[in-house]
């Protein structure tokens, strides 16, 4: 499948890969867009099916997991699909038992705990494992027929490390931390059977059809700078080089809290740096000298803004980022499942109107 | 009380004074030490203490605060005393109800979420609404005798704002950052109101004994730069340029999460800015330009180390920061529950043995 991926020299369809051309900094008509959390609880079709199903029956179902999918390229009008699915089924498919638990999120019955625990864990065979992933991918291609690319993605070593060891989210993540600093052995060895898991799950998305791939590094900002460079940055740059030596494929980093690092992010291999709000997107395209495409920012709480505020939020993102090819908007983080899909629809408007900042050339 | 207060240009007693003479980046022979929440549950004498008393009973009654407060000098052999309080006792003074959940910390019965229950919030007359704490504060400097200098302190508006919407801690705080964007005219009433009280509270505080404060601005990393500068900095320098105008003592800033913006938090007015421990302290101070103290930022995971990697992290904090005065050895956020004291105590005794970095001239 992956001769329908764009190549980085290749002409493309406009209409269609608008998104894949900014990823590679090339010309394009407008900004593209796309929100993380895009398939989500705002979209009242998604809370329909919501009700139905529990969330772990969405994506283990190709066909449920396709259409919220596709959900938000039809209604919000998005320019990338991403693949509905959840950073923890790696994690689950080594062989942890994961529950999710209503208005809590994702739980680990038994978080890793001991070396013992981390020897248990089962090597990835994606295909195997998860095959539900890979056909929800053929689903999505087919179904989508060209209109947007859609992205597969995977949480970062680093991160799955955080939920595995913590066994949930946690507003500070003692467990895992204190692993870190006492038991940094036991911390790489784990860290390296999720680099090996997550680069031949990638790799089988894109197989499989996925025509960009977003890393969540979402517990990155965690870190010291050092320690960011040491634990998590290396295992991100081993999964990039191997994704790109099989996949012409754009890989977008999001290692949110880190837009002070963005010098080190350059570094990991990633065609794009995705940038939470809390950086200016000014800021981070100085950072990183053209060399990369940047994604982002605006606050999702700017979502909450009635119309004409929401427009000056978005505005000043797409000024903030300035003349040139290289933009992707999105969100700084995931939407919020409470914000109108009147603003949200207005959003992707307003941005595609906006010609001012337009890369083409 | 603040004649007994250090001034910038006055001789001072180095065996007491080094903690003020490092905030106002004056020699000093070793790099002064303190830890945020260092009067807390690591210390099993706090613990026998606490499984008599609920932590409500404790910060209001002067004795057990008084104890608490003192403690970490004992023990721990901190270089300064910081009041044992909480920032949430402005709003509960300003007609909120506040309750302590234990393992979920406090939380308020009725969040505001009008214009009516910002209008109903009292004014604050720290004497008379909040007497135990400025009879703590006598009780401490009492018992402390001059041994250490003793830190009072505050939230920001922007932060005390945030649980007072919110209702208690959260990891999104929606309801807040809905408000910001949503009803921005509502969150600056009610950040006036909070600035006028913690100024008030800030300077009786300093009027009953304490010898310098510190603001926590623990939430002021959900901002963007832009809504930072307009929502939480303005009202920190309102307090500070107040505190100074009316009493010589030192101020402590701690933007949790905005160490690439200490350019802006250099404007306001704060004798000392404390980071996180994101942002490597060399850095920080490149940023601030000799113009300020900086006060930070080990790992407060680095306490779960064996002694020797501890000392290695804390050596790397000594010598980030560097030669030169103006250095406040502090964690980056506040110490964990969980501990052994005898890391604490390591960690300080090495601060101290540390003379290479020595700031003595």
């Amino acid at each position: 499948m992956t001769s329908s991926n764009l190549q980085p020299d290749e002409p493309v369809n406009p209409q269609t890969d608008i998104f894949l051309r900014a990823c590679y900094r090339q010309p394009v008509p407008y900004t593209p867009i796309w929100m993380m959390r895009q398939a989500g609880r705002y979209l009242p079709e998604y809370r329909a099916l919501r009700s139905q199903y529990d969330f772990l029956t969405m994506l283990r179902t190709p066909e449920l997991a396709t259409e919220v999918t596709i959900q938000p390229v039809d209604i919000v009008g998005v320019d990338a699909a991403i693949l509905f699915c959840d950073i923890l089924v790696i994690p689950e498919a080594m062989g942890m038992e994961l529950r999710f638990i209503e208005k809590q999120g994702p739980v680990f019955t038994d978080p890793l705990r001991s070396e013992h625990d981390i020897d248990q864990l089962k090597p990835v065979a994606p295909q195997e494992d998860l095959p539900y992933v890979m056909e929800a991918i053929r689903q999505i291609r087919a179904q989508l027929a060209g209109r947007v690319p859609l992205i597969g993605f995977a949480g970062s070593p680093w991160t799955l490390a955080a939920y595995m060891i913590e066994g949930q989210g946690s507003s500070h993540f003692r467990t895992l931390r204190r692993m870190l600093y006492a038991e940094p052995a036991l911390l790489e060895k784990l860290l390296d059977k999720l680099t090996i898991a997550i680069a031949k799950f990638l790799q089988a998305q894109v197989e499989a059809g996925a025509q960009a791939i977003q890393i969540f590094d979402s517990w990155g900002g965690l870190l010291t700078r050092e320690a960011y460079q040491y634990y998590s940055l290396p295992t991100i740059q081993r999964i990039i080089a191997r994704l790109h030596r099989t996949a012409n494929v754009p890989v977008i980093l999001f290692s949110r809290g880190r837009g002070a690092d963005l010098d080190l992010q350059m570094d990991s291999g990633a065609d794009v740096l995705s940038v939470d709000w809390t950086i200016p997107i000014g800021k981070a395209r100085q950072q990183v000298k053209e060399q990369v495409a940047i994604q982002g920012n605006l606050d999702p709480a700017a979502l909450y803004a009635p119309p004409e505020i929401l427009q000056e939020e978005a505005k000043s993102v797409l000024s903030g980022y300035g003349d040139g090819p290289g933009h992707i908007f999105n969100l700084g983080h995931g939407i919020f499942p409470d914000v109108p899909v009147e603003h949200v629809q207005a959003l992707v408007e307003y941005v595609h109107n906006d010609r001012k900042n337009s890369h083409a050339n």
